[in-house]
């Protein structure tokens, strides 16, 4: 159930209103957006009457009833406002959500070594990236794979944080590893694989970093929405929604299918922030470039690339990664595309480096 | 196998080489590229020794194998060299293939008047469409529903041609309506359902109209590209390939799972153009908009959007229709979008409607 | 809707009923069960009222409405009584259904030669076959593989089942052959990749044989009885649904997943009897006698096995093909099963051969 | 890489052929069969060449590399041998596997109250199951739904155990509660949805307890055995594996596809027992007993039913509960068809109770 308070109450009169709402087995979550504010209600709301609530206070607009079973997640429990989830990096505050510019993650599978995520790094930043992705802990297939590089890898993203300015964003596969994570990730992922493992879930909702949580390989939207409702539920309002490819019945040319019209149909469903992932979707990097254009005219918030400095070499996902020269190029593919949908782009770098024979120097030293 | 020929080669010679390789269960096909000529051989390729074939003649420049099992079909069949489906339709020839300008599909469901098939045609001509879709023989789950208006349609089919001079594609069921449906059709649809009806994909290649290939519903590329192998082994070089939606787990918010990843995965398997369907995939009308636009971002050399003058009265698929007006708007986006990407547009009828308001008033008129 | 008849009622007095009932756009079918007699209603029912039909006789026991959008094939339109598909062969009437012995169809993917049918016939009589399977037309992913003996085949298989006596079953690929399909066949099989194929399915309930419906390889349940109700509109009670795998997200280790749980979905929902080909469904013949064994547990009313006299050079399907011992061994098993589930068995052959030995010999003749 | 050892060789003769395998990054593992002595080499076996490892000894019999991913959980590791899992219950030591009796698992989804637990748990036994399930954790998809009465509802399962003798079989959510949970289980359950937390496998492994890993619900059986391989690398060999649904494209009818076919297919994959859960498969009641019985027919070695006393008001998963006397009735019939496929059976309590009128009586008092 939402209250919806009418423009130009005061925030005197929402804490009034919030008090008469106090009720044991009831949560009041009240979202102050750009243009409405909105109490949400959780709980036994069975026993409310919608009419006694609207007559607590004359400022109140309106009372709903929420329909969907995700109700925090719902774009309904803000009454229709989508949610902006600001992170701070060192560079400067980035906003993911409808109305912000585009969002672009990008970096390696895992953190090899010091020297290559910073030299990565710097490489990502130059090219106009605002976070910087790899793993330090990693979930693979078989016990006999490379798993990551564990805390040596936080400490070297830590590093290439302080260097470049670059947000980090890094995966948790094990609450014990929740606190080590957190001092150094900007934004927290869960990964594919634990999109249900509900402990988790509710770990690092209490956290409050920040979480990108990906698909399920084979959830259905409304999971999905319900993993994301249980960090909301546990105090977390800044969740990114992340979809890199579903499980169907043809493998035999991309790793997965790259569902994009989970764009429209989350937008019509939900108030949080979207990104999408090319390179696991597909798992081939010639593919990566005309899925990340489709996400973007398909009005994604963000995307989230893999790149290496030689895919070749990589110790996990080479086949799916770009080169850093690819993908500066493809930055620039992805900025006229931005403008083509309106979608307004930011790049923390403009100054620094303004065309590809800077950046191929600049690659060639690194 | 194949044999690519050098430049500059004389048709005379071409012929001599053509000649030299004549057996018994061997058929050779000469495809005529901008760039090269490249004689295509299939059947008994084991016999053959390609040091000897490129002994018949000094102007052999290679002889290559074909892997995929789709031979015809494959990139490599045509030497790497994108194929052209030209087809004539009253107003203009209109050319599908990955060099060509965009083309553009749309129509109803199936047709439901002769006024009402007309109407459609006339605004959809406005909006800058060159192709008519309309159904007159219908695949519809339950026998007890409407099952297409079947020769009355082909008849007003017929006069939508003659009044607006679009291009008509209509789907063909059953081999027996086969000929009636060509006097019509300037493009022969083969609907998901019957992808692997052998027998009609024989029947519709032996025609030699252009076919439309719908994928499907859990069809793997392999497969569609294998169906495509049949109408071309037919005689039948003019083969779209239609992408409407896959079928997957998840089903409550979408009909189909829209697999655009399909276009960059078809431009390294084959030579045929490409279409993408948004509405089946979708199956809500508020989707197809963001879904069209990606694709043309990722690269389609056409669309098919279904559109009905009242969509909530529509006989069949009424959610997944656009009306007039909204497809106008869409091809206003839509050619903002191909522009982006650097995809040529065309639209037959730029000189007689510019802006909205115009086609308003037409739109009020019909 | 249907009506149902007080037992004793007379055929005086049901014929009057269904003269009552007489009205444009309404068929009546009546249904003679072994308890009760139903008369089942399609057409415009929306403008009947139920009380005004329970008035038209004494004998009218109850006016249901079925809920089901396949009307004719719902367990409802039948008031609860499975059918029985009885087919005569020369050896004898078959009955399918779930009160009637398990029905064993064997028999090669395609018919190789005339010996090949013929020795594999009479050993699967042998082994207690009622009847035999083979293609005669065969839907092939590629247009390169071969593709059936056709009209030849089919004269084979006339003089296997004049030979032996056992059923034949062959699939139907195209209307145009239906004539010279139900010259020999004794049951005409629609195959997975047609089970959509509406307008041969309208053409085969037009013809009046037993019809063996397999199930499309990712149709859901719903379409499958609506394929079937397609049949069953067009006149022909005699339905009979088979189970062949469906299309999941792994195909590494079999072909299909065999979707044996269909047994007590479709024992809820409809009155047809059931087949079960767990040949398909896995794709090896190492994993068929587990299946072939669940199924009957699971309550099938019969089974479909590919036998092949020498597998390894079967011109397709080999992988999956038992030879006639493996068969002959597997029915002995198979036996058992039927015995401790409640199932009754009748083999045509038991006097002829009762052991293993004797079956030996003849293989080593054949 | 496995060393199959002569039969007949002394304990000393193994212990030295070890201790000269013995290097860095090599594991060994040494698994006495009843017919053979089989020694595994897990980790850099590149470097050993077969010949010189035969030449250690002339006890050497074989040695022989795995091509499976899964090394320790292939078949080969045992050179075909299957293994046991030999589980204590108070009331005897059960063993799961291929030459084992059937093995039957039943509770209800989650433990409600401790007379809930406690009537059941007599219950169950009275029919003959030997271990029983019970969740104290529940893993649902809304964090607002019932989530298991955690340690209260451990603690009702020890009574269960203490007073019925029976096996303890739980879901371990959280490594946090591995320990708590050990104290009671018999058996400790990873759920579907964990089958790839490798976090929790490997600590699930470091425990020793035998390990219930449930397929996860789209996991292909590769990924399966590759989780089963996480808990086999951590050092524990005990290890179960649970078939309990697949997801596809009909959730229409029932709530996963029962993939049954992985019987056959692990049997020729791994050595390690199977169980099947056609509660949580079909997601009915009405649908359990003829897929327990498939399942026998299909030679599992355990089977997993969900048991409730009063389904319609179970907190969870009502719908596909079995009440005890079902339970009871179903036991009868897996009873036979345990018998009709050679499979032995051990009821923990013939003695005690020998028809449905003692149960019943039993079942009215409790």
């Amino acid at each position: 159930m939402i209250i919806v308070i009418k423009p130009g109450t005061s925030p005197q009169e929402i804490d009034r209103i919030n008090q008469e709402l106090s009720r044991p087995n009831l949560k009041t979550e009240t979202s102050l957006g750009k243009h409405k504010v909105v109490i949400g209600l959780v709980g036994d709301t069975n026993e409310l009457n919608p009419e006694q609530i609207q007559a607590i206070s004359p400022c109140v607009e309106n009372v709903l009833q929420i329909k969907q079973p995700f109700k925090r997640a719902s774009l309904e429990f803000r009454h229709g406002e989508y949610s902006e989830v600001v992170v701070s990096t060192p560079n400067s505050e980035v906003a993911f959500g409808k109305n912000a510019p585009l969002v672009n993650v990008a970096g390696p599978c895992s953190v090899e070594s010091e020297q290559m995520i910073l030299d990565t790094a710097f490489q990502l930043k130059a090219a106009g990236a605002q976070f910087l992705r790899g793993g330090a802990y990693k979930p693979r297939t078989s016990p006999y794979d490379f798993q990551g590089h564990a805390e040596l890898a936080l400490e070297w993203l830590a590093t290439a944080r302080q260097e470049t300015g670059l947000g980090i964003i890094t995966e948790v596969m094990d609450a014990a590893e929740l606190n080590a994570i957190a001092e150094v990730a900007d934004v927290i992922q869960v990964g594919a694989r634990n999109m249900q493992n509900f402990s988790l879930l509710k770990k690092v909702g209490a956290k409050g970093k920040p979480v990108l949580l990906k698909r399920g390989m084979s959830a259905t939207i409304q999971e999905w929405l319900m993993a994301a409702e249980y960090i909301l539920a546990a105090g977390n309002p800044n969740v990114i929604l992340c979809e890199r490819g579903i499980r169907t019945f043809d493998k035999q040319y991309t790793r997965n299918t790259f569902d994009i019209s989970v764009i429209p149909v989350l937008r019509e469903l939900t108030h949080l922030p979207i990104m999408l992932d090319p390179s696991h979707a597909t798992g081939k990097s010639q593919y990566v470039a005309s899925m990340a254009l489709a996400a973007i005219a398909a009005g994604t918030d963000s995307l989230m690339i893999e790149v290496h400095p030689n895919p070749a070499k990589a110790l996990s996902d080479g086949p799916q990664s770009l080169t850093p020269e690819q993908f500066y190029l493809l930055m620039e593919e992805m900025k006229v595309m931005a403008m083509a949908v309106g979608r307004s782009w930011k790049s923390a770098s403009e100054s620094m480096f303004c065309n590809l024979s800077h950046y191929q120097q600049y690659a060639a030293i690194a």
